[in-house]
C-alpha cells in the first residue's frame, strides 16, 4: 500500500487539508498525518485537529509522496528548516510532492520547482514570489509536471486529491470515488 | 453577529464538516463546533477534531442555526435523542436547520422534512428512508426550503457553506469570498 505524509503547519487551511487526507483514505490508501510544530494544530479557521504523528518523528524514508495544504500555514512551512530538507529529500528520491494554494511557495524554497510548470494561489505575493523562482505559473486548477502536483485554491481541493490519487495508481478507483462523493 | 451550531459527531464526513465552518468563519460569523457525544471526535477517515463544546453544553437559544454534516455520523445524529430535540426545537424557533449527505435523515426523524424538498446522499438506504417520512427528494446539489437548507455529498460542500452563508444575510460577501477561494 502507498503511503502519503500530509504536514499539517498551525494556520493550515482546513477544506485543503480535510479534501486530500479524505479522498486518498477512501482510496484505501496509507495516509499519516504530521504536524509540523506538533501535533496538535489549529487551522486558519479555528479547527483544531491532533496529527498522526510529528514531522520530527515521520519516516520519509518509507513514503510515497508528500503533500503540503495550504493557507496561512505554508509560510510556516516555506520558514521551517526541516520542511525544506523533507521537500528536497522527497524530491530527490524521486517521490512525488504536492502542495495547494500559497504551499507551492514552500517547493519554490526548496528549489524543486524552477523551470517547472505550477498552480499556485491567485495572489500577486505568492505568484511574485514563484516567478522569482523562475516558476511557470499556470492558470489551472491543478498542474501536474513530473512528480510534482500543485493546485490553486481551496475551491481546488477535491480536484487536487482526486489527481494525486491518479498520480498513485488509482485511476480506476478516482472515477468510481468521484461517483461515490457526487462529484460532477 | 449570528452565531452557528455545528454538530460533530464520530464518523462525521470531514470535507462535509471543515468546508461550512470555514466559509462561515471567512464570512465572520460566529461558529461554534459542538461534540455530540463529547469534544474529540474522529471522523470517517481518521482525522480527529477537537471541538468547541459539546451538544450538552451548547447554547441554542443564542444561535441563529443549526448545522449538520453528513458521514457515518448521520446515524450517530439520527439516533441520538439529544439532537432529535436539538432540531426540533431550532425550527420550531424559525432558526435555520441545514444537513448534508446523510445528514437529513436526523431531520427527517425529526419530523421537519415531512412534506419538504430537500437534497441527500443519492443512495437507496438514505433516499427511501427520507420518501418514507414524506420528504421531496431532489436530484439538485443543494436544497432550500423555507429555513431548512439540505445537500446531496461531500462535492457539495462548498456549495452548502456557500448557501448558508447567503441564507444568514451575507449574499454581498459570498460574491467575493468565492473569488478568495478561486470557487468557478
Amino acid at each position: 500500500m502507498k503511503k502519503i505524509i500530509v504536514l499539517v503547519a498551525p494556520g493550515f487551511e482546513e477544506i485543503e487539508f480535510s479534501a486530500p487526507v479524505d479522498i486518498l483514505r477512501r482510496l484505501e490508501l496509507d495516509v499519516v498525518t504530521a504536524g509540523v510544530l506538533g501535533r496538535e494544530v489549529e487551522g486558519a479557521h479555528g479547527v483544531i485537529v491532533r496529527a498522526d504523528t510529528t514531522l520530527a518523528e515521520v519516516d520519509l524514508a518509507g513514503a510515497d509522496a508528500l503533500v503540503l495544504p495550504g493557507g496561512p500555514g505554508s509560510w510556516v512551512m516555506r520558514d521551517t528548516p526541516a520542511v525544506i530538507a523533507k521537500i528536497q529529500e522527497a524530491h530527490a528520491a524521486g517521490k512525488l510532492v504536492a502542495a495547494i494554494c500559497a504551499a507551492p511557495l514552500a517547493l519554490g524554497k526548496a528549489g524543486i520547482l524552477t523551470g517547472k510548470k505550477a498552480s499556485a494561489y491567485p495572489d500577486p505575493s505568492v505568484l511574485d514570489e514563484l516567478k522569482e523562482e523562475g516558476v511557470k505559473v499556470m492558470a489551472d486548477q491543478v498542474t501536474v509536471d513530473g512528480n510534482i502536483v500543485t493546485a490553486n485554491g481551496p475551491a481546488a481541493a477535491l480536484a487536487f486529491g482526486y489527481t494525486l490519487g491518479e498520480c498513485l495508481g488509482k485511476a480506476a478507483e478516482v472515477v468510481e470515488l468521484k461517483k461515490a462523493m457526487v462529484y460532477a
